[in-house]
């Protein structure tokens, strides 16, 4: 998508987890009534729709596959656990490659049970990108590193920052694997705009993913990510730097929000639609 | 504390949150029985018991107050918030004196309320050190400047690292202003043991708190710090990466957890002392 010079409102993207109470068919009519070109899609539920069909669904609405989330979860505190990882993770490139989508995103993993090692974690998350970069240049399908937010370090993700995502991205060439810039995760950190410039001027920006920071955070702070314009993240200005640093691709709004997702998909996905003109454009 | 060249267990500190259910006196008498020589106190069971009372209290037990949390809140959405957060501070560094205590902890603040500049509420506890500085310089007290976990930077503390920590106090004499190296709040940060080393470089590490990093985080996320040797921080390696930096004051173990809170105050004290000595010496 970094080709395509869309401007505006035709570069927004709902991810699916945003309305995960919507099926895939639902997800696609709601879409066509809005006009939403765009849609982020899960492992889980098209993997339970059948890749195909929900290939072919997509294709017949009109719809572009802007991300399929997730491959990563590298880590692994044995071998065996590691190649399973890196198996799963191909099988996420040949999803990817089937939905017509040039993005899979990589969450990296935490640290293997009973480990303290954040170092190693983020070298064995070095080493399955090797192996897997390769099967993802083939299948056309870029690789794009998300760091999460620190309070996942432990847990989800090792990879904690935009400044780490890139680093480990530069042993790669940019078309092979690049960075997910999200807000969410990101807002907080000064150094993040010189890495999302850089990430640019790289080539590197592979996916802009949108979700606001509100408090307090939910047990578990997996639940909790704000619809946009409700919490403390400067929307725009994120968005404007991503501009300046080249990328012309989707927006896509990723929120996991147990509010939202107790409410009408369809008025969650129109609602989104409408703060992201409003705090985003 | 610096100049102090204790080694091990004499340098052992319980913060008095760890243990908030123990009475001033009862935390006296329970530090007596076990040989512990260092407590953390915090301003609000200080000032319920007298602060006078408090001071007198701790000398008789020959108990250290290693440091006073905490001032700090700077960040307002009008100059009357500003000012009076800056009277509190000014009142927190006479508490500090009064017990004796040469380091008041300062956790900065969030986003004033309804507020997305995350640059301009930092520049405004900038702005409020240099007039608190010189306060606490003729007190005697030194100002250390606590680095929270990202998550807390919208609604507690805009100062997210140790490099961020450091460069504020870096405006000032190092005898006047410092930081706090607090494990919870800095473990994943792969910048942080090169702050940590400059800060001790500088002089400027006027605290050491340890706290463990377990999941999944309560809601909330304040009251998650695990027990020593629960979760994912390597805790000896950061008190060795302190001792590198030349710090040779006292470690204070603070820990905010409902499930410790639950439990006997003295058996916690006790517990706390002998993870420290299994998971940090």
């Amino acid at each position: 998508m970094n080709g395509d010079h869309r401007a505006g409102l035709d570069r927004f993207s709902i991810n699916q987890m945003t309305v995960r109470q919507l099926s895939l068919p639902d997800l696609a009519a709601v879409c066509g009534r809005l006009g939403v070109t765009g849609v982020g899609l899960w492992r889980e539920p098209v993997r339970s729709y059948g890749v195909r069909a929900a290939a072919d669904l997509m294709r017949d609405a009109g719809l572009t596959v802007t991300s399929l989330c997730r491959g990563g979860f590298f880590t692994a505190g044995d071998q065996a656990g590691r190649t399973r990882a890196l198996e799963d993770n191909r099988r996420a490139v040949d999803e990817a490659a089937a939905l017509g989508t040039d993005t899979l995103v990589l969450v990296s993993g935490g640290l293997p049970a009973g480990s303290r090692d954040l170092i190693g974690a983020r070298e064995q998350v070095a080493d399955s990108l090797a192996v897997l970069a390769p099967h993802a240049a083939e299948r056309g399908v870029r690789l794009a590193i998300e760091p999460l937010h620190p309070m996942y370090a432990a847990d989800r993700c090792v990879i904690s920052t935009m400044h780490q995502a890139l680093e480990l991205a530069g042993r790669f060439p940019p078309s092979s694997v690049g960075v997910v810039v999200d807000t969410y995760h990101i807002w907080w950190d000064e150094t993040a705009p010189d890495a999302v410039a850089r990430a640019g001027a790289q080539g590197r920006i592979h996916s802009f993913q949108l979700a606001d920071w509100t408090v307090p955070l939910p047990a578990g702070v997996l639940t909790g990510r704000g619809q946009l314009g409700e919490g403390s993240i400067e929307l725009r200005r994120w968005r404007e730097r991503v501009d300046q640093a080249g990328y012309r691709g989707p927006m896509e709004v990723e929120l996991f929000n147990e509010e939202l997702w107790a409410r009408e998909g369809a008025e969650v996905l129109a609602e989104s639609l409408s703060r992201f003109v409003a705090h985003v454009l």
